[in-house]
């Protein structure tokens, strides 16, 4: 772990409520920014991780807050939402999730403000939408493009015409450090709130890095059931001060960039 | 634990991980009926254990899962709908549980839900309503006022004009045996479906114990939001072919009956 001024690291296995346990008892934050699940790409949805880190996470809260904790924010997700509305804002649109990953961090959610509101910590929620950038790990959109450019491959996707809100890392980054330093509680959707089409954005890559050649638009099929637009109703977050640093052009550009000085 | 042919007991602290894994693994069951909970009268509403109960649901689960279990059926409550629709019918009434017991429970059974539809374990969950009978802890309606009238008390009550839901727990018992013993999956509300005025309640309780002399009636303020009638509808369960055996009158008799015998 690298050296940053004014951070302490700890190493610890937080599936291991012993060990979550003395680390948090020890290091007595007032703030606990929760990020930590299961997120191996394909696998997550259905995983059944999603039920370990439910667990791990209330214990963590619990302890957290026996160590005087005061503020905790941790990481949802869009599929907490029911997809068919598409337009997700959090006092709107159903929770209807349809996958155990969606359903855990809705009921994660849930227990978390019952627990908060009734021990009197303050919890909020960030609904990460569709992030991309550095450091994505192969097999999901953007990493998958971006690394088969490098390998001279074919990019092979469905026609493209999905829209979606795609959110730089560290604007979402950005986002959970405005939750944690608000005093708000509740869901805040962490999105930008402009849908854009899958294929502009991997067109945009791909020019960016190069090789449009390769990319191969309509060649696979999307499932059967898969929503034509999920864009989040950023408002609550914007209403923190939260602005995006990256335009999508912008923070695609930084990313193309990001793969091809760091590509192996 | 006194000696049931063909039962065997085990004892196990089921807060303690280590310990319910052990047993749960050791034991290999097919069928799991988890009644288990925090039910301190009075405090279990907002107490935080009702989160640590939570955690050890899920981690049961998923040791008895993992160990060959086919069908888990659990308890929930009553206090997982929105009160104020009154009447509780599985597949129509919002489930907007309003307190930390209620909205542990409603996590709860999401969860379980998700795991086993995604895991191929079946999962029932029986909404118990208004409970009474033998061996009830002291500081809920029934054994308050039968202890009070022994004890030669005043037995001080509300109004006594809230309709609610009672069941005997012997048919309490028998209902949740009816939901291990079928394949039926999801929520059964475990109810009479016969609405029952309190005041007709405590004035039976009063009349077969002895003392309706000391019966006190509209000398308690109720709490401002309390619900004026909860009934469950019943329907799902009595499909599976489940009849309750005590009527309201002949199951007030029977615990009266038990208080009379068994008081200290």
């Amino acid at each position: 772990m690298p050296p940053v001024a004014n951070v302490s690291w700890h190493k610890c296995n937080l599936l291991n409520h012993d060990e979550s346990q003395t680390l948090l008892s020890r290091v007595a934050a007032s703030h606990f920014l929760h990020l930590a699940w299961y997120a191996e790409p394909g696998k997550f949805w259905n995983s059944p991780e999603n039920f370990r880190w439910v667990q791990a996470t209330l214990k963590m809260m619990e302890v957290f807050h026996a160590a005087g904790g005061k503020r905790i924010v941790a990481a949802g997700t869009c599929a907490e939402y029911d997809w068919r509305y598409g337009y997700c804002s959090e006092d709107v649109t159903p929770l209807v999730p349809a996958t155990p990953y969606g359903k855990c961090k809705d009921a994660t959610r849930r227990l978390m403000e019952a627990y908060g509101s009734a021990n009197g910590l303050q919890v909020a929620w960030g609904r990460v939408f569709y992030l991309y950038g550095p450091h994505e790990p192969r097999g999901r959109l953007i990493s998958s493009v971006a690394s088969s450019l490098l390998d001279g491959k074919e990019a092979r996707c469905t026609h493209g015409n999905q829209l979606r809100d795609f959110l730089h890392v560290d604007d979402v980054a950005n986002a959970f450090v405005c939750l944690l330093s608000s005093e708000e509680n509740g869901a805040f959707n962490i999105g930008s709130s402009q849908p854009a089409k899958i294929r502009d954005v991997v067109e945009t890559l791909s020019r960016e890095m190069g090789r449009p050649d390769l990319l191969r638009l309509g060649v696979l099929q999307p499932p059967k059931d898969e929503p034509q637009l999920i864009v989040a109703n950023n408002r609550r977050l914007s209403d923190l001060g939260w602005k995006p640093r990256y335009s999508l052009s912008e923070g695609i550009a930084h990313t193309a960039n990001w793969w091809k000085t760091n590509f192996e």
